[in-house]
Formats: C-alpha cells, structure tokens, sequence
C-alpha cells in the first residue's frame, strides 16, 4: 500500500522508558499525518550484550541455535513495551514476534537470511487502524527453531518487511541524523548528507556502518526501496538512500578510513599465468576477505603481489602465505599493519575527470604517501600509513568542499 | 513413560549463572541414575519483577496481552541458557518455549488454564537422550497470543507436563528443603515434613504457598500425580505429596497463620430464610472471597453475621455491608482487622478424637481467646488476636508434639 511507512528504532532509541515514550510520540505523529505506521524495534540498549555475557559465562563455545534463542528474547521485551506505550497514548497497537508473524528463514542460526514473510496479519492490523510493532532481527525456521539475522539485522528485517508491505519508505530510527560526508569526530566540518544513491552508501559503508547494517541497504536496492535514516532524538530530515541519481548530485558525497585493515606482501613468487588465484583461493576458502590486490609487473619472472585483509585476520593469512612461498619458492612474507584505507566516494565522479588527480595532488602536497590505490566507478581508495589517516581525511574534505 | 520426572527449577535456583551450573548438575545426576528429566524453568530471580516494574512505568493499566508478551520473555532466557550450561556439562540439550512446544491455553490472559500440551517433540527428544528444557508460567491460545498463568504458573506448567507425559513424579526444586510443620520464621522448633496428602499440602495453603502454587496442587491431585518439593542447594529429600493415606500418617501434620485476615459483623439483620445468601451474594459477585462464617441463633428474630474476608478487601465489604444494612433495616457494621487465623491440619484428626479439645484446652492455658471457630474433616481453624497468633502456633506445635 502506497502510505505505509516502515519505522525501524534501534536500541539507543529504546534505552529506557522515557526513550520509548519519545518513540511512541514519533510513531503517533506519523500516523496523524495519514502514513500507516509498521514499527520494527531492536532490544533496549545493553540488553543483548548483557544477554551475550550470560551466554559466555554457560558455555564455552555456545550452541547456535540456544544462542539464538536467547539472545533474541531481548527483542521481545521491546516489542510488548511499545506496544503498551503506544495503547497509553490513545494509538492502538499490537506487538508480533518473529513466529507470530511468521518471519521465515533459512537454517543459518546468527546470519539467518530471510526466506518469506507472512503479512496477512499486519495488513489486517492496518486495515483495522492497528499499528504492529515488530521484532527486528529473529525469524524462525522450518522447524520453528528461533534464528537472528546477524548484527544489526534489524534493520535487514524493516527493510525486508517494507518491501513484502510494498512501503512507501522504510525509516532507519538511530541516535545520530544521517549520513556524515566523514566521521565527525575524525572533522568537526563533517556534514550530514542529504541523499545518497545505494550504491554510494555502500561504498561508504565505513561510515554507514554504524548507523545501518549494509546487508539492509544492499537488500534495498535489490528491491529499490527508499532508506531514510534518522535521529530519534530529533526527528530531523535525515539522509535519504534511493536509485535515483540525477545532474545534481554531489561530485563527492563522502570521505571514509579505516583502522582496521592490515597489507601483505609475497615477494617474488613466479609471475606465471594463474599464479594470483593460486595465492588467493587457500586464503578465501578460509573465510578471510581479500579487499584491494595489487600485482606488479615483473621483468625477471617473479613478481611482487600485495593486498588487504581485516587486521584480526592478518597473522592467519600470513600463515597460509608463508606454506605457500615455500611451496612454489617464493620470496618472504611481509606483513604492515600500520595502515588505513582512505577512500573518496561519489556517483558525480563517474562524469567528472580529474578526480583522482586532485585526490593524488591534495595528499602529495600534506607529504602523505601513497602505498597503494584502488578504483572503482563511484569510489577512489588509496591506503597510506594508520597515523596519517586522519589528516588525509581532513585534506580531501577541505579539498572538495564537503562542508558545503 | 515410567521413568520420566519433571523437575521444575524457580526463579531462587536461577538467580545468577553458577546456580544454573548447580541446576544442571542436579538434572546430570538423576540421569545418570537412569531417570529420563524434562525441566521446567520460570524465570531468573528479578527478572519478571524487572519486567512488571518496566511495564508500569509505560503503560497505567497494562494491556493484557502485551504484558504476558512482555513478562514471558524471562522464561525463554532461562531455557536457552539452561539448555547450554547442560551442553556445556555434555548433557545434549534442547529447549523450547510454549510455542514451539504446543502448550495451549486458554484466553485469560494472565491466568490462563492449560488445554493441551504437544508431547510430540518432548518424547522425540527422550528416545534420542536429548533432555528437553521447557518454559514454565507461559502459553499461547488460540491466535498464538502469548498467555501466562499468574504467579507461581510454572509449578503448573510442571505437573501439566508431568501429568500429559506420565511421568512418575514431578519434582518442584526452591530455596527450602520442603514443606515444616509450621513457619520456621515463626517458631524455631518447626520441622519439615516427610510426606503429606494432597488434602493436607491443600489445608496447609498459608505454608504452602511459600514453597508452590497451590493451583499445582489441585492438579495433581485431580491426575493422582506426586509432587516432591525439594531444595536446589541442598537437594534433600523433600517433602512429598501424594494421594496415599495410611496408617502411620501423623495425626496432625503442621499448623499455621494467617496475617492478612479481617473480620466484619453485620448486627441485628433479619433472623429469615435466605438472608445469608442475601448478604452473601453481593459480597462474592464483587470476586471478595469469604472465609469463615459463623451466624448466631437468635432470640429476637434477628442475627449477628460475622465472616472474614482477606484484609486487603475489608473496606470494599465494609461499605456493601452498609448498604445493605439499610435495606434491611440492620445493625452497624463491625470491622475488625487485628486477628489471625490459626489452623491445626492433618489426615490423622480423622480417626482420631480430641483433637479439637486439645487445641482449645492449649490455648485457653495460654490465656489466648477464640474469637470464631471453623471445622472440615483434616482441619480445625480458630481466630485470634493478631498479636497472640505466635505464642498459638508455638503452643499447639509443643501440644502436639509437631518436632519430633
């Protein structure tokens, strides 16, 4: 139905009583001004990790679907509390678990991936002037075993709800009022964005991530359903995540860094054809993400190959790339983890030349190196040492005119 | 299935992790000597108190459904958590809350009456020597609404479970070793009891109550199903409750007090056919339960009326006393609210006489005066002052020898 508006609250929006009384008021304004509201709501702040630490303290290494089970009760609680605290406020309400919707997902416990949802309930709740309030982040599966969709899978459940309820918009309710062009405690000019295109927040997902989950967003575009993430707090416009680009959008919409990332080097392993997915597939056949790759041209028939890993996964890789060396008498095994990705992101880049080059000039100019550069259509990486991440990140901003 | 028993696990024996590591190790060693233990938990001591405290804070008068949402959801930490702290004692473990098992109820939300219970999985789980962990106090009717049974549901829960499955005994683990012979808070000569009837455990409902919810109690004895009350810190042997009278029961099995009793009198009402119902009936239809009744004969055709009612309805009962008073034409009302009700209970008094003259001839030695006396066949209850209820109970558990 075309005025359905799914509201996501997360935990800092749910952090005591009076937060979910502040969270009812946004639902009944909504609702007054002819949208109908279908609440989807995390635990209260604390709630799962206080869940998490009495997990640890039964059992070493926790049985997933037990897990699930607990941790997923938090979800509970909030749901009924909402509803209660919208029926106090004259809107008439109902709280939905996951089995009693009928969220349904595959088997994975802790990274379930939902299968289908039953809305026959809800769009009842609506017709009725009833507004659900729904438990983000569970489902159940065939069996009727409790699963949870991962961290942060709340929003993967507004989105998913939004889409099955043909919404007009899912609302990612959060503490902060969007989508920064950087980490405002990284630049005091950091800026809030008003509009991105999916594929731009997935690019920052850096910096998207902590204010909604990217499987949400790249759930989204796949259905091409609205995002708009906003501050419960203020209730502010927020920053809208669509399909659509158009002439005006911004030639850079953000400057993201890490501090989580770590670079291997394997010196002088042959430079023969096939010799990068020889190195490569021991390494994602263990689950460790490889980010940017980088092969130099050789001229004595070895070659240098370098790439990124998470930093918690660098000494597992180093592992499996000194067996490796060995292997096909290669050279050593270097591993830097004092290093940070800094990467400009951007759909107005891919009709403007010479972004790359003020980008490149912009660093040489602070005295920062580059050790590495990677490319896409939207986005321009470059990996230079941790402790010049931040200025980087200042220069570029300064460079082109986030602040405005 | 002969060897089955229930063991059901309160809030006090779940009130931080290491006590569901001693709960689990009670539920490891009756299997290990060949018993087949499906648990019932409530929830971990607090918790639902938080809950209430929570739903208080949002809503004046909780919705029904949406508070038996909101306070179920402790009960499904502690089977989750349960469930692994067995695994992690290499128990293999599953649990289940009421929905996934099929435990249905009725719909009156918080007090709910069970209907059915799915036994289907529970026994699956048996013959694989997989212990299942099942949620005690709660339910889902019809609509696959959450209901909950009131207060101390989960003893209920266990026997229901302990009844449908056929199991041999269902074991109610507290704080306290079983059911004394009187408050030991009261007098430091009460001594815990062996083995009572269900009539007995009924009667003895004001020490009872302390220990489980007497509802449970009526079950079972409808099903003919032993309960045994144990200790989760000690685990002695407990006390037993069974449909067994014999020979050897002891003549008197315990004696105790009320606190929150009230006596009113109607004086000078009309001594016709029919008046006790007359006054009688508008008191029960407002749910205020009466006690003891005692109506003098009379001369001047009119009567006295005295009945008790629980104190914290005194006042209600006082002002339709009045009213009815002045239709009829009565007397003043009197209210009384500094008495006690002291009852001697055993299955023994049954065969024996004098019972009752030795009650009343100890408590006329002690100075202390009956205000209103009541009889059944396992138990004689007298009133007395509040403030003399004490030196009663100690001087009839002496009288009749209640420590040895």
């Amino acid at each position: 139905m075309p005025n359905i508006v799914v509201q996501k609250f997360g935990g800092t929006s749910l952090s005591d009583t009076d937060r979910f009384k502040a969270v009812a008021k946004i639902i009944k304004d909504t609702s007054e001004k002819g949208k109908k509201v279908v609440a989807v709501v995390s635990a209260m702040a604390g709630e799962t990790q206080r869940l998490i630490d009495l997990a640890k303290e039964v059992q070493e290494i926790p049985d997933p679907r037990e897990y699930d089970a607990l941790i997923s009760s938090g979800e509970q609680v909030s749901v009924a509390l909402l509803a209660m605290t919208l029926r106090n406020e004259k809107v008439n309400s109902k709280s939905y678990t996951a089995f009693q919707l009928g969220l349904r997902t595959d088997d994975y416990h802790g990274k379930a991936r939902i299968n289908s949802i039953d809305t026959k309930n809800i769009l009842k709740d609506i017709s009725a002037d009833i507004t659900p309030v729904i438990t983000g982040f569970q489902g159940i599966n065939e069996e009727g075993d409790i699963t949870t969709l991962g961290r942060g899978g709340s929003d993967t459940s507004a989105v998913a709800l939004a889409v099955a309820l043909g919404a007009e918009e899912c609302q990612i309710y959060t503490d902060v009022d969007g989508v920064y062009t950087t980490d405002p405690n990284v630049y005091e000019k950091a800026k809030k964005i008003d509009k991105l295109t999916f594929e731009e927040m997935l690019e920052l997902s850096s910096l998207g991530a902590k204010v909604l989950q990217i499987r949400s967003v790249e759930f989204a575009s796949k259905y091409n359903m609205p995002i708009r993430v906003k501050s419960s707090f203020t209730n502010n416009e927020g920053t809208l995540i669509n399909g659509e680009e158009n002439m005006e959008d911004a030639l850079i919409s953000g400057v993201t860094h890490t501090s989580d990332d770590a670079k291997l080097t394997i010196r002088k392993v042959p430079d023969i054809p096939g010799i990068a997915a020889k190195i490569l597939d021991p390494i994602s056949s263990q689950g460790i993400e490889v980010d940017i790759i980088i092969q130099n041209v050789s001229e004595d028939k070895t070659t240098d190959f370098t790439f990124t890993v998470k930093r918690e996964k660098s000494q597992e890789t180093k592992n499996i790339l000194s067996n490796l060396s060995k292997e096909f008498g290669g050279g050593e095994i270097e591993l830097n983890e004092d290093i940070s990705k800094v990467s400009l992101v951007g759909v107005g880049m891919k009709s403007h030349a010479g972004v790359a080059a003020t980008m490149f000039k912009t660093l040489a100019d602070k005295n920062i190196n580059i050790e590495m550069i990677s490319t896409s259509e939207i986005k321009i990486s470059v990996v230079v040492k941790e402790d010049l991440a931040h200025e980087a990140v200042k220069s570029l901003h300064d460079a082109f005119n986030l602040e405005k």
